[in-house]
């Protein structure tokens, strides 16, 4: 069985290393050999064995009817879609690990992969090396999946677990992580949450059935979490995550990225560095959570891999037809549930916060004397919403589920 | 597609009641509609609508032709044994949850499923609801695995978590348990670690590819763990847990269930009560972390579910050929190499302890003040032995790998 590799960066090397370093087993699961026949890419790579592989027309690929299984891992949309677009088209199954396009056009491709008999697999679009698309498509399907929370993104966790760890702020730790090369020197899209958003997107689209745009998804980052919100947390036993998360209650589906302050008995917050995890509830399973390396080159090369296996043992049959393209809307965030840790400006406001929000938690911390903070009960964010807009001014408020 | 459940007891009125909840959701992923024909039990049922179902006869089942898939979950190895071969002879996939079937006949039962072109299906059989023995076999295909360490008895880590967190006593603890139900009233096969053996030698015949008799596996139980243990691993920033682990070194597979010292900071310290969690290290994938419910009525029954979706689906093909009867000879455990946390009888000797195994981690308690406790080095279990030999008597040696 030959396959074409589409990209010789961190993730396409990786897969070369992978089925050279695995290839016996690698074989033998596969039920034949895989062999690499083409690696797409711009460049030359003249001191590297893989040289003499290298194309730099796709059209070579796209043609060559002896490759049966196409490898993408260029990352972003354009010209990755076209590209597998027209190779599923050509009856070739597809394996990539870019959460841009699956995001994007996976109900589309899926529908092509289908209609061609072929297969469209995306385990690396997620979670990296940890096995989450194939267990929730394949594995959870005795139940209907009402909530999913992940940490989603490497970069983000190993800057909360320093900040919270080393009781740093985010600015001295975001450095240290650009220099330890964790994060990029454009730190956008991770801190930002749009990487999250991305995966959360695709795991919402899986679980419930059908594509979950990812515009959709409410998505706010870490840049404004301090080292005091991460004192006020030890304070309250709490840990602050970046959640990617998603439920549904009867017929709405909420689907959110946002820093949340969890219990620090969650396993969630028991996740550290650069660690990914993902955290399910079935309505009879009840929690299961998949843990392991969410990024890296070999880890995310294993996830690219098994699909492989997975795409040569299954050729003829299409096994992965999962969501329709058909929109999800989402529900209006505002009407979603949970708890509020609020930082209000201005010490000495305990009786004007009960009296607007009934019981709740106060919490303070030795280095911020000019604020009343405290963890409201759980209700609608729009109640919350009205409530605070008559206390004045807020530094800070993170979402909680204590 | 009709079923039959062999047993009605927690587990397959468990399956009964997911079928019903779900039926909708479970009828669309099996692509057909499941029904439950029939349900061997001895007893009557006479208030529950279950009754009409009922039937106390294997052969009604084993020569309806209508019947396609048989759930197994009467536990035990006989008759469940005699039943399983039987269906399968007769070209019906079989579903269990039942770990000793499994461990003791695995390879042979999937061997007929085979021959016979239907399957048998274990998802259930480790690890209750989490999705474990799916994963290891269709997601880290890319891998070779090196590494298995598994909380996989709930019970047992009940009464460790509990002891933890509440300085309580091994007896004080296991009679809670047995109070609220979580612990039998004859608690043997789970405190002496029987249960977590059967469990380890199915993942590491998986992982490893041919059969691991149990009866191979040097087995330990939790009932020397006292709360003196507990506290002096709190001083060594650990966790005790009890670890059903395999680890392959080149051609050697080692296997073993042991209460071990593991850092605070692994994940599986994290693993509180009676959740359950398998970390599995791949050569290239690194550390992966499943974790759920490791048992009970409905996550186990889902999980057996999830099998008799699978069968339904694959009808006809045969997915899960997964380890040869090959009997797979475990080398010698005395060879394997770890660290070593050890309690010596009688105060003040230090200096003999560090000229036998030279550079060590002292720690003492103020509980105990008539012994001398410390963290060995990394050695073969063989050298630890010869060197504890000459020292006298020891209170308690627990394996660690901090």
């Amino acid at each position: 069985m030959n396959i074409a590799v589409l990209g010789y960066g961190t993730v396409g090397s990786g897969v070369v290393e992978v089925l050279n370093t695995n290839q016996d087993s690698i074989n033998k699961r596969a039920g034949q050999d895989v062999n690499v026949k083409y690696v797409l890419d711009l460049r030359d790579f003249e001191q590297d064995p893989i040289q003499e592989k290298i194309v730099h027309d796709y059209d070579i690929i796209l043609n060559d009817d002896e490759i049966e299984v196409v490898v993408e891992v260029m990352g972003g949309v354009e010209p990755a879609h076209t590209f597998v677009k027209g190779a599923l088209e050509k009856g070739k199954s597809v394996c990539t690990s870019n959460k841009e396009l699956v995001a994007r056009h996976g109900a589309e491709l899926m529908e092509i992969a289908s209609e061609n008999n072929v297969n469209f697999l995306f385990e690396a679009s997620v979670g990296g090396g940890i096995p989450i698309i194939r267990p929730l498509h394949n594995c959870l399907t005795a139940d209907e999946i009402t909530d999913i929370k992940g940490i989603l993104n490497g970069t983000t966790n190993y800057i909360l677990s320093k900040m919270s760890h080393e009781g740093l702020d985010f600015d001295t730790v975001l450095k240290d992580a650009q220099d330890k090369g964790y994060a990029e020197r454009n730190p956008e899209a991770d801190v930002e949450g749009y990487d999250a958003c991305r995966k959360i997107a695709i795991l919402s689209s899986l679980a419930y059935g059908k594509q979950v745009d990812f515009e959709d998804v409410l998505t706010e980052g870490i840049t404004k979490i301090t080292k005091s919100d991460i004192a006020y947390a030890k304070k309250l036993k709490a840990g602050i995550k970046l959640i990617g998360m998603s439920k549904k209650l009867g017929h709405d589906v909420y689907a959110m990225v946002a820093p949340m302050l969890l219990p620090e008995s969650h396993p969630l917050v028991g996740v550290n560095d650069v660690f990914n995890a993902i955290f399910v509830k079935g309505n009879v399973l009840g929690d299961v959570m998949f843990y392991g390396q969410g990024a890296g080159k070999l880890p995310t090369a294993s996830a690219v891999v098994s699909d492989v296996v997975d795409a040569v043992k299954n050729k003829g049959s299409n096994i992965m037809a999962s969501w329709k393209s058909e929109k999800r809307v989402l529900s209006d965030v505002k009407k979603s549930e949970q708890q509020y840790f609020v930082r209000l400006k201005g010490a000495g406001r305990e009786e004007a916060v009960k009296k607007t929000f009934g019981e709740v938690t106060f919490v303070s911390i030795s280095d911020e004397k000019d604020e009343t903070a405290f963890l409201t009960g759980t209700m609608p964010e729009k109640e919350y919403d009205e409530k605070i807009a008559g206390l004045g001014e807020v530094v800070n408020m993170i979402r909680a589920e204590l």
